[in-house]
This record gives structure tokens, C-alpha cells and sequence, in this order.
């Protein structure tokens, strides 16, 4: 979302129509939330750039889980996520934004209503952005934010929001750390400085590594936050 | 930007702002685009997702142009990259955004007011973001994306715009390509059926491989659109 308007007679009329909008974003989404608790549903807002593996991770760490597991995936084109996750026979439902660079509540909520989701736990893919996913709430009763190895550790001075705003953090493509540079010393100030008590997992899609400590800290969440 | 609205009554308005404010971009864009051809500057908008290496790109690359050759980084918090240009004795200014996931064109041109950039190249690094900088003209002679084998050979089906509007592809980290699962075939399809002539340069900042084609290719466009 932009936030700067283009000239002096335009901004504030653009600003004001953005202000509509966020709050019934953050309207639809509480009662969305409010749903989907009453429900047993537990709904994770994944998060993270291009290329991150969202997909991957969340395929990694369903199995890992206890019950029923879905997954809403958020793309701008193509289908190519969800085929993936229906072939290792996880549910999984397809939003195609054509253009939109995050998911809003309204359509999420549009989605869960054809979706009919079970209870259990509900994965939202969002769209591969480290920007904009972080601005609007979507239903979710946590925020997953997944950054890699590959992508450098001063991603939380640089796009600070999501970082700021994750309940959860993880680290993918640890399996490859040694190939690239990667501090993780800076990366952790860094992200202390924005949200001190967050968690921070290091993780492999490709191996499996720390994502049993992801799923357990997951399973926890769900019982602190929705008592199942 | 979101071009979805939230709700029937605000779609309209929404979506009438929205052009005004395109409109207003291209307008700005193309004066500037003008101005800058008219003093020999050669500009170009890079663009990719956060970590893909933009800066560390054009630290390797722009030592082998001809020529003076500045950077206006732009970032939504933090001086990180414009520092590490000018300790390399490179002539870098700082756009901070704020949170906006993009650049417009209103915000380059004040900057390159203060700026003054001499004649040359002038890169100017757009918001790491895969989505919403596709969208909007800056003032550039040519558009350069920048991906990376990290981020897997699917990225031109979900993120079409950006593929589709580049002028040169960069695909960058190909020293750690044996590590990671990338597909040249699927990729390079992907791109071609987007924009069937773009030229896909393999590169990597690290070891400096490709870039001396990549410079050559940049050198080679100046000339032919700029006549310099």
C-alpha cells in the first residue's frame, strides 16, 4: 500500500479513502476471528517474501501437527502451491488476487465461507511480500513471518513492520547457512530491537530441521489462545 | 497497491483515486524520463524482491561501465545500502519511504533535484518488492529485475508483472546454484511466454560472473536509446 499520495490535492482525499478502508479491513477481520475461534479453528497468517518457502515449510510442519490441518493459498496468478500441497493430500484452497499485493479480510472471509474449513488449525498463505501482508489483518490469530538465510540478516532493519508485527519467526534454508553470509547476531538484534520477545526458529524445508519445535510451539499457541 | 476496494461503496471512489493518481505518476514520470535524456543521463530502475543482492549488483557492476554512474537507493527505513555504496566511493543518495512499498515518480524527481546527479548512468534501486514497483514508471530509460536462484524458477508464474515489464533479467547467487533446486528450462519458459525477447543474464555478485555481459548489454542500450 502506498501512503504517500501523488500531489497536494490528491493526498488527502486518497488518504482518507485509505483510512475507510483499513478500518473495515480491521472490522471484517475481528469478526472474522471471532468466527473462526468459536469454531476451533486456529488461523495462522503466514507471511514472507518471494522464494521464502511458505509453501514448503507449511508442508513440512502440518504433519507435525495434531488434527485436522488446511491451508488458503494466497497467489496473485497461478494455482502451481496449491496443486502441490493437494498431491501430498493436504486440503487446500486457492485466492488468486490478479494483481493485489496482500491478502484483505474480506477476501479471506469470502474464501473461508466456500472453503468451509474443519476445525483444527487453518495455515493463510499470504502473498510473497515483505511489505504490504504486514499491514492488514486477515482474520489470523497469529502472524507467522518466514525470512531465510539467503536473503541476509539486516532484512529486519530494512523492513522493519513484519518484523515488528510476527508473533512467530522463522529462519528457512538453514541447510545452506554456510554458503552464504549470514549473522546471525545482527540479524537477532535486530529483530530484539523491533519486538523483544518474539521467537525465532532456524529452520530447513529441506531437511526437516527445527520444525518439531515449530509445531510444538504452534500446538501451544492454539491452547493459550483459543483453550484446544 | 491493492487494486481490490473493500465493500461496494468504497470500491468506486477507491478505484477513481487510484487513477488519478496513476495517471499523475505516468505524467511526472515521462517529463522527468525527458529531462534526464536531455542531460545524458541514463536511468535505470532496478527492481526485485528483499535479499535478491540489488545493491551488491550494482556495486560489482558499476565499476566495469564507461563513464560516471551514481544510485539513488530507495528503502523503506534504513541507510544501510547507501553507506556501503559510498564507502565504496560510489555516489549514492537516500529516498526513505516510510512504509510505502514502492517509488513514485514525485518522490524521484525531488530527489534528483537535490541530488544533481552528473551525466552517465543513474540506477536507481526501487523498494525490495516483487510486486508493487512494476507498477509505476520513476522516470527510467530501462527496467532491470533481478531474481535469484534461491528463489526458485517459478517466480515468473506468480509474479508476472514484473517479468513481463523488464527490460534485462538478472538471475543472481548462481555461484550456490548446485545447492538450492533451480530449474533453467521451467524458468526460462516461464519468462519467455511473459516477454518472448528479454535477455536472461546468470550472474553472481559474489564472484563477479556475468557481470562483464551484463555491462556491455547496459552500455550497448544507453547508446541506443539515449544516442550517448
Amino acid at each position: 500500500m502506498t501512503k504517500k499520495g501523488l500531489g497536494v490535492i490528491l493526498e488527502t482525499k486518497e488518504i482518507e479513502i485509505k483510512e475507510s478502508v483499513y478500518e473495515r479491513n480491521e472490522e471484517i477481520a475481528k469478526e472474522l476471528n471471532n468466527e473462526l475461534t468459536s469454531e476451533g479453528i486456529f488461523c495462522v497468517n503466514v507471511m514472507g517474501a518471494p522464494g521464502v518457502g511458505k509453501t514448503s515449510a507449511l508442508y513440512t510442519m502440518i504433519g507435525m501437527l495434531d488434527g485436522d490441518a488446511s491451508v488458503i493459498e494466497g497467489d496473485i496468478e497461478s494455482e502451481i502451491d496449491t496443486l502441490k500441497l493437494r498431491k501430498l493430500g493436504i486440503n487446500a484452497y486457492q485466492i488468486n488476487t490478479n494483481g493485489a499485493c496482500h491478502l484483505d479480510s474480506p477476501v479471506v472471509k469470502d474464501a473461508i465461507k466456500t472453503f468451509a474449513p474443519p476445525s483444527g488449525y487453518l495455515f493463510i498463505e499470504n502473498i510473497g511480500n515483505l511489505v504490504c501482508p504486514a499491514e492488514f489483518l486477515i482474520g489470523e490469530h497469529i502472524k507467522m513471518l518466514i525470512s531465510t538465510v539467503t536473503e541476509g540478516s539486516d532484512k529486519p532493519y530494512k523492513y522493519p513492520l513484519a518484523f515488528e508485527k510476527a508473533d512467530i519467526i522463522l529462519i528457512n534454508k538453514a541447510d545452506i547457512e554456510k554458503y552464504v553470509e549470514f549473522d546471525r547476531d545482527y540479524f537477532t538484534k535486530g529483530v530484539k530491537a523491533l519486538n523483544k520477545n518474539v521467537p525465532v526458529f532456524f529452520v530447513s524445508s529441506k531437511t526437516g530441521e527445527g520444525f518439531e519445535e515449530v509445531a510444538l510451539w504452534i500446538k501451544t499457541k492454539r491452547k493459550e489462545l483459543i483453550g484446544k
